[in-house]
């Protein structure tokens, strides 16, 4: 029987900058663990880590009060009750803009990832003159905090490092993968028979993306723990990454 | 500490047009809490039901045998190598087709879905001359269930009955809920202050759609346990709806 658990491990102090993430998250975990031995680590086991606390500790901060806003970012935030030297780092950081109207701003990141603000994020930030950037490469932040975690504790954990995004034609955010380290992140059930018998033609189920939404509820957004265990899950063979396997190419976009 | 739960009942038979699906159900629950008195069902308890076996049990299966595909199903389907009774069968269920290209149908189903085939799927549905479409009220087919569900067992559990869903954007299928009773789909934490202690703005999470998900991972599309019991998700309360509160107006679409 296939079950799933998900933890939100101990919390973690307010990380800034230069900080080593992966051994405040091993802290964590074994402070959770000797809470909860059956939470010591085991093969299998995933870390979803947030977007928000992997920026931080990567520096991926922008000081708001060092930003010159263009000329289109001042008309929009003024049209729209928005902060101009926000939305002038969400263009900064937007490699296409796909949507610009009703303060909202869809755009695809230099990663290839299409969400609302490319990422550019002002909540979670102690200091309200900041915002932070999404990692510059989340599949690599996922692969270092994995190898770094497997050198202190001795198991490798499937890293995912997540982050909340909008879905159009449906309210309400949740989470996915911006990065994943250990697995792949989609499960090709193509040509294995479903459950009557018949061969499925097109199920590649995104595994990463439904652990990263699993692990959302286990943590919340307020809860200051910002790392969830997830285990039971069936992690696909091989390695993966979300740049490479989930991003979908510009070429194939069917809402551009 | 949140924990989430989420583990898959024990297989249930084939299920028929006018079966009693409740009761399989509960039948289900009853077999997986012999072997697993911890599942016993308990307030707060969520059970994830796909759309699948929610479909066949309401009878919403169309015979491709009586469909006479109109010319345009018949040159689509030429074109990319499908069946035109089955593509017919999609435009019949689509309000308003968005795409319709590569092969590939995305629609506006009646319920206001955005997704692609209109929800009409011809995998796991034992005769290849069938397949079912969406249940015509999923949030009714969740409540029935639950008043059904509770009416036996003398608990009720919050329901969803989920679908897997394609993304723009990103490849692979996650699933989300197209009913939901018992709960509110969606989790307004605006006004709440975040971990920093800052008002967050525009947080909403769709809980069911990330429970949808979750409960994804526990199944497996081929196992034959298409009911999923969830438990520990903080559950908004209230009597919402996936129709009236997940399904976005086409008004506030960006991308029509």
């Amino acid at each position: 029987m296939t079950e799933l658990l998900a933890v939100a491990l101990a919390p973690l102090p307010e990380v800034r900058p230069g900080d080593d993430l992966a051994a405040l998250i091993v802290g964590a975990w074994e402070r959770t663990a000797m809470e909860r031995q059956d939470l010591t680590p085991r093969e299998g086991d995933v870390l979803v880590v947030t977007q928000k606390i992997v920026s931080k500790a990567e520096g991926r901060i922008v000081d708001l009060r060092n930003v010159e806003p263009r000329a289109e970012a001042v008309e929009f935030a003024r049209r729209f009750d928005r902060d101009a030297r926000q939305v002038e780092v969400v263009l900064r950081e937007s490699a296409h803009v796909l949507r610009m109207e009703r303060g909202v701003i869809i755009s695809r990141t230099a990663h290839g990832f299409v969400c609302a603000n490319a990422g550019v994020d002002a909540s979670n930030v102690s200091d309200p003159d900041t915002v932070t950037l999404l990692p510059a490469d989340p599949d690599r932040s996922a692969a270092d905090l994995r190898n770094r975690i497997a050198e202190a504790i001795g198991v490798a954990p499937g890293v995912v490092v997540s982050d909340s995004f909008g879905r159009p034609w449906r309210w309400g955010i949740a989470d996915v993968a911006l990065g994943v380290a250990g697995f792949s992140p989609l499960h090709d059930q193509r040509g294995l028979p479903d459950a009557a018998g018949r061969v499925m033609r097109a199920t590649i189920v995104a595994v990463a993306d439904e652990i990263a939404s699993a692990a959302e509820l286990a943590s919340g957004k307020t809860s200051g723990r910002p790392v969830v265990l997830v285990r039971g899950a069936a992690l696909p063979q091989g390695d993966g990454s979300v740049a490479g396997d989930v991003v979908m190419p510009p070429e194939f976009d069917l809402f551009p």
